[in-house]
Parts: C-alpha cells; structure tokens; sequence
C-alpha cells in the first residue's frame, strides 16, 4: 500500500541520523554532559558575525512581504549574481548568474543535480569511503551507484576510476575537502581526473560533480577549484559548514559556464528542481548568504579540537590520518568489524559511525565539529577504549 | 545526455512562472507601477506581529549554533509537539506528534507524501480546475495524474470521482480553500467522499491527500477539517499564506492517527523526504512558526482587494464565481480560447494566468493578493478591456 523503497529508507534512517538521534535519547537519561556524541556534521562554532549583522539589517530595511516573500525559482537576481562574481573573482571561472541556481543545501543540490542528469540505465560513480547519502540520492534518481576505491591515503585512485568507467557512466561525484577521510585533493589529482574524463567523454560528456560544502573548512592547504580542471563540472555547494547554517538549508549549484551546452544543463537543473518540490531556497538566508560569501566561522576552533583529539587519539594508541580539511577524522578500527568497535565504544558513552555505511570496513568517522569541552571529557573515556585493545 | 524529462520542465517552467517572470521584465522597461501583475500567488500583506517578535526573541536567546543547526529530520521535538496540540485543540483530532513531519512547504509537502505513497502504475485523481504542479509531482513521483471535473460551482462532483476510481487508485488530491477558484468545500462534500472512499478502499486504502496552504484565507465561511471525515488521510499544510512566509519554505505533513498503519506511512514520509534531499526544514522558521501556529495576517486586506476587483469586474461585464477563499478570482475568459484573451490583457499591462493549465478551458486566473494601489490603478485598465468584448 506504500512505496516500500521509501518505507525501508525511512525505518532504517541514516546510520548517522540514527546514532545522533541514540544521542539524543542517551542525553536524556544520563545528562548531556555525559554523552560524548561525535556523530554528526552539526557545526559547534557560531556564524561569522556577518550572518546576524546581515539578518538584522534585513529585518530593518526590506518589507517582510518582500523579504519573506518567494523568490524567482532559481534565487533572488542580486543574490545569483553575487554568487556569480565571487566565483570569478574567487577561482577566475567567467560565471555567469544565469548559471546559478540558488538550493536548500548540499543535499537539495546533489538531488537536483543527479536527477537533472541521470536518465535510465546511467551509472554514477562514487570514491569510497563516501558520504552515504550519495547512494540514496543516485538510486533515488533511478540511476546506479558504482564504487570505486580511493588509493591507501584516501586520495584518488585514476586508475580504478578508469578501469569502473564504462558507456552508462553519467558522472562522477568528488568530494573535497573530504567526508569522512578530511583529505583534500592535490591539484595534480584533479590534472589527472579531468584529463581521464576529458578521454572518455567520447560519445557524450561525463559529468563531474563537486560537492563542496567544507571548502572554507582547511588547516592551511588550498583546495583547487574543480572548473579550473574539467569542463563539464557542476559545482553543489552548500553554506551550512562554513557560516554554520546547516539547518537554515541554503546553498546552490553553479553549472561551469564552459560546459557543453551549460544553458540546457541549467534547464535540465531548474526542471529536477521544479519537479522535485524546491519551489525557491529560503528567502532571508539567500539574501544573508550573497552577503557573507567567502567568509566562514573561525575554523581555528576546529582546528583546535583537530589537533587535540589527534593527538590524544594517537598517544592511545589508535591509528588515522591527520586530516587536512573538513571537521572529521577517520580511524581505524582496532577490531575488523567497526560496528563491534563502535558498540563497544559505546559503553563508554562515545559515539562514532562505524565506515560500513561510507562504503570501507574496518573505520570509524569522528565528527570533531563538537564543544571543546566535550572532547576534554572525553579524553579519559578514548582512553579506557584504547586499554580494551593495546593494554 | 541529460534527463530530458527534466530539460523540458525547466525550459517550459510553470505558466505562473513564466508570466511572473515577464512581469518582472516588463517592469524593468516601464516601471513596476505600469504593470498590473496579477500572475503569482505571493502574500501582499506583511506577516503579523508575532513573526518577527519571534524572530527577534529566538536570536536573542538561542546560541547561533543551536538555532541554526540541523533539526532532526522530521523537525523539531518542541515543534512537532506543539503543532500536534494545535491540531488536537483548533480540530479535535488526537494528533500524535510522531505523526508530524516538518517541511519546506507545501511543494515539499506533496512531492514527500506522494513519493511516500506512489507505486508503479499508481494513479492519483486531482479535481479539474487544480494547481498545475500537482500533475508535475504525480508524474515525477512515478504515477498517473487522473484528472476529474468539479460540478459547474467548482465543487466536488462525487459521482465523476466513483466514476474515475479504479483498481489502480492510490489517492485524491483535494484543496480547500481551493486555488484557482477560491471554493471552500463544505461539510456535507467531505462527508460524502469521506464515504465513497471508505467504500472504495476494498483491497487497500485510498488515501485522501489535502493540501490546505489557504485555511486561514476564508471570508467568513468555515472550513471543515479532512481527517475528520476520513481516517486515511494525509494533510499537507504550509504556512507561506497563512504567516506571508511564501519564500521561506516551510510547513508540515500531518498523517492522521486514524490512518491504517500510520507509522508505516510516516516511515515513508521520512524516507520520501530523505531521498529527495530534505535534510530538515529551516530550523529558524521551524521555530517561528511553532508559536505563530493559528495566527494569520491581516487577511482583512485581501478581503478587501476581493471585494474591490470583484464587484469592479462584475460591473464591467466579467462573469466570476465570489470566492469563499484563498485570493484568487477565476474569471470566464469573454472569448473562448482564455490564452488569446490573457494576451490581449498584455495589451493593457493587465497579467493573468490562462486557466489552461489548471485542466480546464476558457477562464483565467487573477491573484488578488497584490496592493490595494495595484488594483485600484488597474482598473480602468479592465474596463478598456471589457470594452473589447461588451461594448
């Protein structure tokens, strides 16, 4: 009597939604300062001071019929056009507003994006370890999720991807700065990868979507702007990390203007939009966003947590590599089966996501973007964790 | 190499849509004041009071980081529970707040309870004249749009829907207050399909999808509640009318506790909403409308512009139905073909949606949800176009 796909995705949740949610309900028994709930990608650093300037001057000069009221499908023209020139003033892609489209978040942009493009039969590739939402957003749009290995450090693999490439694939989803690994992509990987697909749009083009919701999120490597390497790129990005907004949903999708036929592309993105149910990206955070482009919370106090819980993590005895973006970390599970680990880590009130669900075994994701006081007192119970195995 | 489905929805976008969008275009060339455009449905009266002291009161006491981080998916604890009690006391429905699942709007709302409920071969039954994007979201949810004429007052035809039912119907479709005719259904009409589809519902139910964005806009006739009629039913509720909220994308999906498997269909929603890309719904305006929950703007103002368009076009010869609610007038078209006539208003910056769209012939649709001023400086222009046809 109902769609059972849908039942199933709705009962099981995400594994991450789950664990968060576990959180909430332990926190509640025991106390919230007693639950060390590293689970999701929930910023813990406040917006950059610009977002509530740029809110109370809104409320204090636009109409609320104005300001409230819809915008055009694809956002306000003044927002699209900000986006448009930060991007070229940014990256130095000529971006044209025609080709922004203004979206209820990463995950809104990734859903519009693949059903923008997927028709029947398409393949989609995807770099394990992966945000494992891509897969139901791919399946969603009725194409095929294909994984494809990243090499030992996590970093692309050129060879694989060229090997799983085939005549359904439709596109590739990047990542960087990564979730969960928080490795960022050398500019040589992205050389290489527009190369491969360069070569292999033979008959139609490959798509390479970025999706890049921790851009501003690094510890002082630079993150190399997809578009400058590959043509047919579509850029999801979202502002929920960087002026910590995730649950104001807004970000966009900027389709590179040098892409084959980038208008019908942009068509194709305004009609999943439609279709889909995105009417427009909320009002007040368009307007607040096109204001506060390129400015992000003070990731020093990521950075901070980074290098606390690395370092106490490794004096413990668990193995991960230090990353160079984003607000996780991304170790190794010191028994095979990483849900057993996170069970067990669980009797210490510490809350990790087993990697099964990003697609590798034998790891478990850290979302660091927590209070530094929580990592503080969690210290002692990573501790009585480590002794279970290296003691 | 792109979905073409999709290509063609966002070259052609919704017909609103587009005459909106020439509205803003010809403004740009002879001035907003010159152009009376009548095409969209977006609240013309500020949202009231609460709304704003709500936003004032949340940034001032809520930590940045917690009023803008992700809600749970299906939104809120506090505000799934508070718009169940308004449900239970406003309907005398014992709404469980398990039930309520907090959107992005109404479009949201629909497209997330039609992929909950839509298998393969499903048909959905929408009551001619309809919101044009209902059939986008039944069909991008994989199902048939069934279309069923209204009696000759625009109201439920009972027999024309026993008529269309069949083995493969999943739902209908129902909004009252409606758009575009302004009918509110009356109590003896969802008593009477309330009826015809318990007794249809032999080998599995057919639910009752009632899309409600213009419950609060009724000028003095009362609007009965669906679930109290019917046990499967599903309200899709949004507060862009209600709060002038419009661009800030947000609202709810009720499933009537009287449902069958009700917290089956609720883990489709959640599975729906999560596939589509709907992470939470803004988590500022969740919040907002959690304690606006029955209030309204001033809609004492719309009554007004009704009042005046109304008795003006009936005065210059237009035949039209005085609606009962919502802010629309469908007016007969003088001529048949109802697109030749809204091009001839063109003529006279007059902007009128074709009623083509809505699956009848031979009307037009006007928002009257637009200010005073615009109306009152329209008219003359309505009154050179009667002349056109009853002089």
């Amino acid at each position: 009597m109902l769609n059972k796909t849908m039942q199933k995705l709705g009962e099981e949740r995400s594994v991450i939604r789950e664990i968060f949610e576990y959180g909430n309900r332990r926190a509640a028994e025991i106390g919230r300062e007693n639950v060390y709930d590293f689970s999701l990608g929930n910023p813990s650093v406040p917006s950059p001071a610009c977002v509530r300037e740029e809110i109370d001057r809104l409320l204090n000069t636009l109409p609320p019929e104005v300001l409230h009221g819809y915008t055009s499908a694809a956002g306000a023209p003044d927002v699209r056009a900000a986006v448009a020139s930060y991007i070229h003033e940014s990256f130095g892609v000529p971006m044209d507003a025609n080709l922004v489209y203004m979206t209820c978040g990463a995950a809104a942009s990734l859903t519009i994006t693949l059903n923008a493009l997927a028709e029947e039969g398409d393949e989609f590739i995807v770099l394990t370890p992966y945000f494992p939402e891509y897969r139901v957003f791919i399946e969603r749009a009725g194409a095929v999720c294909r994984e494809v290995a990243t090499d030992a450090r996590f970093h692309i693999d050129i060879a694989a991807i060229e090997a799983a490439i085939n005549e359904h694939t439709k596109g590739i989803l990047v990542n960087s700065p990564n979730n969960p690994t928080g490795v960022v992509y050398d500019e040589e990987e992205f050389v290489a990868l527009g190369k491969l697909l360069k070569e292999k749009s033979v008959s139609r083009p490959i798509f390479l979507i970025a999706d890049e919701p921790y851009r501003e999120l690094t510890y002082g490597k630079s993150v190399p702007y997809p578009m400058n390497y590959y043509e047919n790129t579509i850029l999801c990005y979202s502002f929920s990390k960087s002026l910590s907004l995730a649950g104001e949903r807004i970000g966009y999708i900027a389709v590179s203007p040098m892409a084959t036929n980038a208008n019908d592309i942009f068509s194709a993105v305004a009609g999943a939009g439609r279709s889909l149910g995105y009417v427009c990206a909320p009002a007040l955070f368009q307007r607040v966003c096109a204001k506060c482009l390129g400015r992000s919370s003070d990731i020093k106090e990521y950075e901070k947590n980074r290098e606390l819980l690395y370092s106490a993590l490794k004096e413990y005895g668990f193995t991960c590599i230090e990353p160079d973006g984003a607000f996780y970390l991304f170790v190794k599970s010191p028994e095979p089966d990483a849900k057993a680990f996170a069970e067990r880590a669980k009797k210490y009130e510490l809350l990790l996501v087993p990697s099964d669900s990003f697609g590798v075994e034998g790891y478990v994701r850290i979302s660091y973007c927590v209070a530094r006081s929580t990592i503080e007192r969690s210290l002692p119970a990573f501790q009585k964790l480590a002794k279970e195995y290296f003691a």
